[in-house]
């Protein structure tokens, strides 16, 4: 993990864990941000699955080579986190209308507390409309194979954690 | 009328009239991309309230001197402009769930015509949620004063296009 | 057609024409506010199917006895019309999603307009949901039979108008 | 035009002109239904960019030989013809939620009219999402090559129809 | 609980308990599908209000003589249950806006599993829009009396899970 | 607390706790409604942040004076309670899209269960759109000065249970 460069834009997520539609945003991302920041966001009182340093570790794999891309975690508040590394652009991906509400309502908060972060949406690849880290445990959890959805590294990691059935 | 710096993001938009909403995100927009081409979009078969010049000689008063801003118009599709323009973002902005779905749906299609060209989306200031230049009108029709949805010079060209009542 | 007596609820719509939809507010509505001001909107700009004085007639024979409703006609915006008769609350009824994004906006401006006026939304009865004026009339012109969800007297005046198939 | 099946299930549409998002359905449709009615829906308000007997020779180009499927045109209402043809299934496609809501007030209306006859949603395949007769029509209108998103009989008649810019 | 017969079409749910909701859509289902397994879906990570067998025994009270169904339950994917009982067509309600978007993308990912099998929406009878297994246990928690949303069977058993209250 | 007067509208929710959106739709249901029941909602199964008492006594603290406004709270279903106190109108509050349809929702069932009791629906002030109690908790869990959405008391007592950091 290195320091986040000044002026890169933030894509925060839990990130628990990454998936194929993360890294088509990433991809994305850059094409508009050639400087990005991918920061794994701590929820101090939701566990997860994974932990945060499984979560880097994951991402590190998949996406620790890519110029321009810094990996990093952070505890607290998007936007504190964002005013802290210099970053004027928070990135979100949508999905869908579900997406676009609870993101919009995070959004306008967002904005009231640090007027200078701008939040810019982006919509994921539609090949990745329904896949999300959550849904993809659960199908894990049906037995399903969802290789397909996540890098090999994830795959493995999944099957580690949900026992191979 | 200059020519679009390169690498610049694009908002198209009809701007007819612009709005204030309109400037809240040039504003917002050019936080992030300092360099900003604003262009208003022909629309070879709808007439519109105002012409083209006169959206523009608007958008002048108004905009014209604001550093790393270049007005243009473009008649065609936003993802041709943005190619010839060499933009890589495209900037709309969202007020609502309305808005989000004809824009993600635009955006969808824009991205498969030129997946170089990529859409991003910033919300309106939240004063701004029912502002909108065909609203305006329609208030405008009724006798309404919108002189504070709007600047100076577009509530002059407000009052000659439909008479001061 | 009497004066709107101080303190009732404004009742504004197209009324183009009522059908039983309508006819479930006014007597929801009712039951919270005794007084009631149902007032036909004119659009200066949308001529409509009916003229004003149609819709009239067709709302006096239909509730033109109800004790507490009074049934009038306007032109201009709705707050205007409300500040005019005094009127706290006008009543607007939501069938779908669809319809509340649109009114919600409408209540944001004529919030804006008129801090004092303030807009209560009513459910329309379930069994109305897919009624609406220019759906009937669509209906209509398909040579359906919509007597069950208009009143008798609106019934015979979409078959004057649309000529008996 | 041959006489519908007993005991089909009916797809009716504009089909103004039929899109690979309308074949994707037909399609999907048929592996549920494998008798299936296409059927163009004369609106006898509206106009439309092709008459009826062009929509039919471009649908009868491109299905007209796929066993199982009938092709027919009707007048007046869907739940009349669905029911004069015996069809107890009328099938629709949805992309997005706007057409959901449009799609499902009209099919609590048709069921109101005949119950005996119960609409179907199918999801168009999410490459179609952004893919509809009237956004085709507006991008030929604006010179754009639409030819991947149409078989190329339809691609023919939208150049004569717009001219080959 | 025999087995279920080829090409029927698949109704999988948690039935936790049956309402009178989804014996309307078991029944409008039958409209169309004269063969129909209604299968209660077992969650391995969620235990529900009742077990698996109860809600059998309930759907059995209510729905086991009716010609042309059989009852069933699975654990795992429901395409995987579709498609080993070969069923082409997978049956779910839609009551809102919201069921439609969680159903949107599970029948998306569904679709992309197994593309044999398609996904029919059917909308729920509107007087039952707002009926749903959990909010009725919610009332009941409340003290309700949930009588007239579902069949006597299943009173009791709530009766007996919630407390005579 | 005082018995509720005859007549007067009731405002129920969790105030979990209560912040100046509330306090924002009290002063505008006044507007229309002077006599106003503002009435804590017990939920048997769900223990809360706060006590009963606790959120009494901020909302005591906070509008305890306000003429025309009773405090109280209650157990069991709002529309028991609407009936006891002879409430005719149910006021809530609508901030976003996806409050809409859960309100919706319970508004139809409440109608049902209960006709003479009306649900009337106010936007609250699009400066409150993103504040809700469980958001501003969980901004507080992050260590977010909050108080600028909350009346003081309870900052008071946010930062007593959830610690000063």
């Amino acid at each position: 993990m290195t320091t986040a460069p000044k002026g890169a834009a933030l894509f925060p997520a839990s990130f628990d864990p990454v998936t194929n539609g993360h890294l088509d945003l990433v991809r994305r991302a850059q094409q508009v941000f050639p400087e990005l920041v991918v920061a794994v966001a701590q929820n101090r009182d939701k566990s997860g699955t994974f932990t945060i340093e499984e979560r880097l570790e994951m991402l590190e794999t998949v996406i620790g080579d890519v110029p321009g891309v810094t990996l990093t975690s952070f505890d607290g508040l998007v936007v504190d986190y964002a005013s802290e590394i210099g970053a004027r652009a928070v990135i979100r991906g949508l999905r869908a209308i579900a997406d676009f509400e609870y993101e919009f309502e995070m959004a306008l908060m967002n904005r009231h507390m640090k007027p200078e972060v701008e939040t810019l949406f982006l919509m994921t690849g539609q090949e990745y409309f329904y896949v999300s880290s959550s849904r993809l445990k659960e199908l894990v959890s049906f037995g399903a194979d969802v290789s397909e959805w996540v890098p090999p590294i994830v795959a493995e990691y999944l099957a580690k954690k949900f026992g191979r059935r």
